[in-house]
């Protein structure tokens, strides 16, 4: 499944709702929801019970587990054969709605570095030589996002005014969808919803300037807009995460063309770590951490304003985003 | 005054309320609202406004702002002269209640490092002299934590298992309580909602293992309970907190006697950073970073399972925590 999340307009503001994307169309899980009922329980509260089975929070949703997860499929086989139901349309097709990240707001946003490939270029463009430090093998460190910077595709992401060396970050993004807390490797697999892709906006002149004080980026990361996520969150059911192509594009110009192989922690070796004395939520959005070659970090090239972003990964899609002023 | 977060137990389990400790009782501003609002205009429909304003969230409760706290007022008074209304106690002794962290959840969690003496005696202790670096003096870095390891006074603090050196951080904390973005430092002030106790909790073998990978601390913060915080908000109309004494103790003996003086970045020095380009959120959580001597690390000294750890801060009070096994 490809879930989405997408707002569409009324003309009392916007409107939040939460979709599978299928056959080019998105079909609004609520109002499909109610549609299903309506038919095989005729009479029952369908569309108080379809609202409360698919709020507009996809974090919520992931919660409901099973329940939710059977619910959207019948959802989705519904909208195959109704249009409208309660005076509300099933599905749209995608120039009518605007997408917005998968998870609008995750819960919380932890970011690894797994690609020793970008370990390595990093430090030599950052001009530390190939030497990257030895517990990098050992143990995955990360750093925390800010939910409330979180953007979707085509949304406009502004330069802080305080840097000059702007960048993007090519990263496949993991979302939890079980609670869970000391989840041993083998059965880690079970906690991922899904996968989505990540681009973490970066100030690179002020993660410099952050560094060597050891509390990690901090203005280098958070900004408004800084973290555009989607345009999908793809089930783990239909992707293998173990090889996918992994595309940068800038202004339509390859600038990255690497592969999610080959990375030091799988996700599962993430789970477990994490898990260690501390519960893990649904609605979790974890990073992979920059792809080999996935910033212009390593290229020695930057961002300005009106460059157009593309990151595509096999299986999920392209998140385009602008450089705005 | 004093803002709080508690539980009431039912038969169908706690409710969880947020109220105003007042005289050695906690109010139940909700139901003292509605209170308020059966006498000031009967009939209207005063418990479902009640409900409204004042939800079991305080981050929600801090952003109606002039409403919010106008209403509070009014609800403080009400129970003054009235103990109950609509088959609801507008207060609680304290020992009829559990105290949660004042904010349950904090919308967003950062950590900083404003104290130089701790810094140098921070470094010191990890072998690695008085030097600091030079950026520090400049740049307000900080670390984000995890909202969902918050826990309130009273609550058992676990040792993660892969810690061996487990220490408490003696911290002023202050909450947001106006949305805003490039505030200058002129008006930063008036996006402070008030001041409490943190007590970051933090495993420092496991720091020390992701010092050198510049993600900032990992697994060495984020486990449950790892962040303890109350127990009152106090209002910042109530407190100044230019020059208040800061103590810890460790089963009674005080191992740290300071004072909140000297920091090298005011909170409003704080929010001008952090709004340039972002916007900033009522129910954000921001920490002075740990009081000059208000660590184990700075004493060598480490707890262990058994030990109750008491942070007091003048005007706020005592913040206390039992570590568990």
């Amino acid at each position: 499944m490809k879930l989405a999340t997408f707002e569409i307009p009324t003309s009392a503001g916007p409107l939040r709702r939460i979709g599978a994307a299928m056959d080019g169309r998105l079909i609004d899980l609520a109002a499909a929801y109610a549609a299903h009922l309506d038919r095989a329980d005729p009479g029952c509260d369908a569309q108080r019970l379809a609202g409360l089975l698919f709020p507009p929070d996809m974090a919520l949703f992931l919660g409901s587990g099973i329940l939710g997860r059977h619910a959207a499929h019948e959802a989705i086989e519904a909208a195959a054969v109704t249009g409208e139901a309660f005076g509300a349309r099933t599905s749209y097709a995608a120039h009518e709605v605007r997408l917005l990240a998968p998870l609008a707001r995750p819960r919380v946003m932890r970011d690894f570095l797994t690609f020793e490939g970008h370990m390595k270029q990093a430090s030599r463009a950052l001009g530390r030589g190939d030497q990257i430090p030895a517990l990098w093998y050992e143990v995955p460190a990360y750093y925390k996002g800010d939910p409330d910077t979180v953007v979707g595709p085509d949304a406009i992401v502004p330069v802080p005014q305080y840097c000059e060396k702007f960048d993007f970050e090519l990263e496949l993004g993991m979302v939890i969808g079980r609670r869970g807390k000391n989840i041993p490797k083998s059965e880690a697999e079970g906690y991922i919803a899904g996968y989505t892709i990540w681009n973490d906006f970066s100030a690179r002149d002020q993660q410099t300037r952050e560094g060597p004080l050891g509390m990690g980026p901090s203005k280098a990361k958070d900004f408004d807009a800084g973290n555009a996520v989607g345009p999908y969150l793809v089930t783990s059911d239909e992707i293998d995460v173990r090889q996918l192509r992994m595309i940068a594009r800038v202004n339509g110009e390859v600038w990255t063309d690497a592969t999610s192989a080959g990375r030091q922690f799988s996700f599962a070796d993430l789970i477990a770590h994490v898990s260690q004395a501390e519960t893990i939520y649904p609605g979790e959005l974890w990073g992979s951490g920059t792809v080999t070659g996935g910033s212009g970090l390593e290229l020695g090239r930057w961002l300005h304003p009106g460059d157009v972003v593309e990151l595509e990964i096999e299986g999920i899609g392209t998140l385009r985003n602008r450089v705005g002023p």
